[in-house]
């Protein structure tokens, strides 16, 4: 998830059974989906007995001994399937999530050699939670340097890049261009439903929900770094992965099921056709526009008449019990507020009710 | 799993489907109880539906917002059961193995205003890999300090007490009492099957394979740790783990049901007799003694006719395929090798018949 901020202080749909829930837009908790695997039925169960996987090791021979078998193999299935990404000859490193992922490599990537720690890069608007990510149990082999934009390269220094980037959707290229640069590639949304694959991605560290990478060397390290931070990844949620993948792989080639990433696709170009009806109803915001195949996933909504610089753009929603995101901590200063599409459809709904409320609200006052 | 050692480089259980396997008895790989789970055949089984468990949050409500209500309630009643640990007014949180909560409690106790990181120590033998967790970040929080017994306390630090302790089974109290210093208790072997329960522990800080904590900042900070570190934990894991929970709170109140922790004493009281037949035929060993309610579980093989100072104890059982541990890593020197009691049934066998070997194929040389 690591296009997308979670905020665990915001109150979570679950948390939300009250007469009028907060909406809360501001974390990617990707909800959305449900719609489509309800009507899959049970097309993804699975059952675990209660001697499945009782050993530590998934798979003994394999550089990444904690990576099950089954979940490699369904892996390199839907990245070829999909064509995000060449599989052939790479080293599959899974971890907890796409934020351990990401310090995993942080940390396989950072020479231990060093007094001084590596600087971390990435170009703005960047995932808020890289400096988190980075910095939070102030290491020494590597600090958060900022806005690559603006990153002095001398010496070595790790840039992250966020490819479609998490705001903009817009494909990146590395900004700073030292040959001392390391690249990590977070390619999260480089998935169909979110938007176009041009081509597969090849580079020598790329993190999907799933990460892999291409050096024997790192991926030892990452592993290393598995060890010892969680002694591997739960093998209930690998097996589940698989099947999940499996269903998914299957979507794309078997024509009596619905695909996917259309299905999905689908879903956020309704979702965005109805907001943009709402916003167009009611100026008080406008949406950005970007080019069609990088703005179905975020929305920014830009606030029409803005006040002052220290104007708080997340305060006329939040009056409405709506959460959004200034891009403050994105490392941008504009005048947008930052909305998640990926909510329940129900959610998704009061939130669009609500936000048609604001304007007549407003005139009362 | 905090007692005991996890060595991906050594050849694990399902790495070793030659004709000889290497038997690998130097890590705590808790395999031993898959005889169990096969009896309770289905009682275990979980099933989970592809629209499970979608969202980032288990509960937004609970300070612990990413643990299962369902596994919360489950923790409570067999701690309550058992009578290991008292579990009013205390906060829970779950993580990715111990190894991960013992992180997550190093970092919630180290103070983040101090330039100087604080000492993290425990008393040796202890269990080698809080060397890595302390460390392997190279933090500006916390650093290791080594065995608590050598510590010389002038200001803060974090002690680590393993009790009942990896090595040797016996009860620990601190050693180190400064009033400055921060105690994390590992309690992974205080349960029945390992251990005899006299009182329900009550400490600030306890780590069991599942964690809790008294404090409200401490389990705050917790979990911000496990959110940036791995953005909570795998749901099928939780799921998986309050159904097993439940099925063993079952198994002590429900005659019907074999008990958990009755099979599991016995089976290694009985590998315990069999080892120490096999070793008195065979006087190359010797196994150290222990009282007998703290010798269950870990067996150390002392040798009999050591050589010189650095003699390499794990050699003459390597030598017949046999991985085991000398406690040099553990903070200690002694003759002395250790072996996991917790492997699966039929490899335990094959390592009994190995060990009887070794003299005799010494006097055929």
């Amino acid at each position: 998830m690591s296009g997308t901020d979670l905020f665990p202080s915001a109150i979570p749909e679950n948390g939300t059974r009250d007469t009028s829930p907060t909406i809360v837009l501001n974390n990617g908790d990707p909800t959305m989906y449900d719609s489509y695997w309800r009507q899959m039925r049970n097309k993804c169960n699975i059952t675990l007995n209660g001697n499945d996987s009782l050993s530590y090791f998934a798979n003994g021979k394999s550089l990444c001994w904690l990576l099950e078998s089954k979940l490699e193999e369904l892996i390199k299935r839907l990245h070829n399937i999909v064509g995000n990404a060449i599989m052939d000859k790479n080293y599959i490193v899974v971890g907890t999530g796409s934020s351990q992922v990401v310090q995993v490599a942080l940390y396989a990537l950072s020479p231990s050699d060093q007094l001084e720690p590596i600087s971390v890069v990435s170009a703005s608007p960047f995932y808020s939670s890289y400096l988190d990510m980075t910095d939070f149990v102030r290491s020494k082999i590597h600090k958060w340097a900022g806005d690559a934009k603006t990153f002095e390269k001398d010496g070595p220094y790790i840039k992250l890049i966020t490819s479609p980037n998490n705001l903009d959707r817009i494909i990146r290229e590395p900004v700073v261009n030292g040959d001392q640069g390391k690249l990590i590639y977070d390619l999260y949304y480089y998935c169909p439903q979110y938007t176009s694959i041009n081509s597969p991605a090849n580079h020598d560290v790329m993190v999907f929900t799933i990460s892999k990478c291409t050096s024997h060397e790192v991926a030892g390290k990452m592993t290393k770094f598995m060890e010892i931070s969680t002694i591997g990844v739960s093998k209930e949620a690998q097996l589940r992965a698989a099947k999940i993948l499996e269903v998914v792989s299957d979507s794309c080639l078997d024509f009596t099921l619905e695909n996917f990433f259309q299905y999905s696709r689908s879903l956020m170009t309704d979702r965005w056709q109805r907001l943009r009806q709402v916003v167009t109803d009611n100026d008080l915001f406008f949406i950005q526009n970007y080019s069609p195949q990088y703005c179905i996933f975020i929305k920014d909504l830009c606030v029409s008449h803005p006040g002052g610089e220290e104007e708080d753009y997340e305060k006329l929603p939040k009056e409405h019990k709506i959460q959004t995101r200034s891009d403050k901590r994105l490392g941008t200063h504009s005048r947008k507020v930052r909305i998640s599409m990926l909510s329940r459809d129900e959610y998704f709904n009061i939130f669009l009710k609500r936000l048609m409320t604001i304007k007549g609200s407003i005139n009362r006052k």
